[in-house]
């Protein structure tokens, strides 16, 4: 009946006695030292960890991914038969909203043309469009892209989304499947993209489709915001845009190939604003308890959050 | 029965416009060219006239202020029988709580901090709080405040306000008066300045008081945050805060001299973020349509909104 810590590229330190904290008494290892023959492990906290470790857990649960995606874990159909759940906790999808909400707000209000003009100590107001002839369109309206959506109506923008399936958000214009997605970049001006890495939505976003952006916007030209996964987005098409004004600026957190190489040309394009893969990281404390308290609940025969579909991968 | 645009500084002609559109068959006239003996004029559009305007004019009823502060109007008291109006309507309280939450988004999430690691192509990610764990304090709970504080509560963050008078809003904390004033300012991280200017809030944020803001917060310093005037703020005082450490960084949009002279040297400071005035501006497609259903409402014997109390000056 144990609990094993598999991080790859972390300390797994923190997590291991933070879950200890949690769960007095529970056997708590840390892998590759502690995992033993593993077949008296229970459940798995995992991050990048390697396929081979989960073949070796006879007695396995449950996964808990110790991020939203599931895209670090190996194929989940291999462990069709085990629960994947993301650990998406209210901390971290505050965090998310807080990083969206602010880039989305960048753009707007045009800090990049003001902090510009700070530095060429200018004084010139820009024309200002109100938030409400603004169009923010969210890519993925699961638990962060609706957060996000909300959080953004809430200032006046006028926002839609894009799902699979069709939701139901109040103040929300909801669009759904591939039939949709066209109509739903054309009205778009700022376009925040909040889907998981699948087979479906690698380099999803290539040249054609940011060409589909609004151009008769408020702001003068389409923005890219891009807090999901990089490799949905095919990085040369992505700076050709950002060259040839198809886009007009971009706020990047995340990329193909992390940490970002130091010739990668974003680092030094003035229209993009980047940021480290920081836009939600995981908080050890409060990811910990939100974990503590699934297996209590999975053992007293509850329902576990957020379960990854092996048929979608997400 | 006339209407007055009295603006110095702005072309009067927006305003005649769009007032003539909203009050068909009214008598809209441009100061100085069309004002006439000024007998028969009714209303005043003002921003930035000059005493002697009012003094000729028998029959005004009431002054429309264009802009939310009236610190560019004679003393109000010259006028005590005459109501000053604050134009202060949604579409400007939107646009200030989207500059104040991007400000305090902004040093929450440590842009300069990472917008400088982009200049250098470095991928770090820094420790960061949650909102939760972050004080921001407003000053002044007037409308723009109230507004202000309740986008941030609902961002999470821990939010305190304090006012002359007490106030209750959901989710805020509330400090009222000078005796509370120190208590307000040692809990607060970031604190927001959107007080008005009178007599007794010129030259308020000194030394002294920005020495009173927490120093044991999340954030490693204190952030102040001006979007109200410019000379409610010492500048020489809140230069050498910036330099000496007893603030961490700033975001202002209001100088005690505007536009800000370049040899001012606020420009060049790494930890301020600087905009010309642009927080929240007027839109005259909005405003009018305000002012003319203010008028309406007080035709008909209604209660005018955001009348300047004489003897307060705001
Ligand atoms: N940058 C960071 O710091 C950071 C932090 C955390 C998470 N993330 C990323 O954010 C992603 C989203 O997280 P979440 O918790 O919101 O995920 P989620 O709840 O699984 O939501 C995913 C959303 O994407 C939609 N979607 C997936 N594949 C689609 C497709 N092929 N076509 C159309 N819509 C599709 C889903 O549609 P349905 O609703 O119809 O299923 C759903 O609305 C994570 O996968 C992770 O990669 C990044
Ligand atoms: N930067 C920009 O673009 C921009 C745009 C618009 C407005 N502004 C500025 O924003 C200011 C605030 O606007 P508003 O509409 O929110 O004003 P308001 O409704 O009149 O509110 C003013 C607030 O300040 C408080 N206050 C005033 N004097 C005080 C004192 N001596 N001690 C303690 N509290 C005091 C008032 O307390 P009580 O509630 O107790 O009376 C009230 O809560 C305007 O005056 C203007 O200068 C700037």
């Amino acid at each position: 009946m144990a609990i094993l810590v598999a991080v790859k590229g972390w300390d797994p330190a923190p997590w291991v006695e933070r879950m200890r904290a949690r769960l007095p008494g529970r056997d708590i290892r840390a892998w590759p030292e502690d995992a033993g023959s593993g077949g008296d492990i229970d459940y798995v906290l995992a991050w990048k960890a390697p396929a081979e470790l989960f073949s070796g857990l006879g007695n396995l649960k449950v996964i808990f991914s110790l991020g939203a995606g599931v895209d670090h874990l190996p194929p989940v159909d291999r462990h069709q038969d085990i629960p994947v759940v993301r650990v998406v906790d209210p901390d971290l999808t505050d965090r998310m909203t807080e990083w969206v909400v602010m880039q989305v707000l960048l753009h707007h209000r045009q800090h990049l043309a003001y902090a510009a003009q700070q530095e060429q100590k200018r004084w010139r107001d820009l024309p200002q469009p109100a938030a409400k002839d603004v169009r923010v369109g969210i890519l993925g309206l699961g638990v962060l892209g609706q957060a996000s959506a909300l959080a953004l109506a809430s200032l006046g923008f006028k926002v839609a989304g894009w799902a699979r399936s069709r939701k139901q958000i109040t103040g929300v214009e909801c669009f759904a499947g591939n039939d949709q997605l066209d109509a739903f970049l054309r009205r778009t001006d700022i376009l925040v993209n909040l889907l998981p890495l699948t087979n479906e939505t690698r380099h999803f976003v290539d040249y054609a489709f940011l060409g589909k952006l609004a151009r008769d916007g408020a702001l003068g030209g389409p923005v890219f915001i891009n807090a999901g996964r990089g490799a949905t987005q095919v990085e040369s098409d992505l700076q050709l845009a950002l060259t040839d004004g198809t886009l007009k600026a971009a706020s990047l957190d995340v990329f193909e190939h992390e940490p970002l190489e130091s010739e990668n040309p974003f680092w030094v394009m003035k229209n993009v604003i980047l940021t480290p893969h920081i836009a939600a990281d995981s908080d050890p404390e409060s990811l910990s308890s939100y974990i503590a308290e699934q297996i209590m609940t999975f053992e007293a025969g509850g329902k576990l959050a957020n379960v990854v579909d092996p048929a979608t991968g997400y």
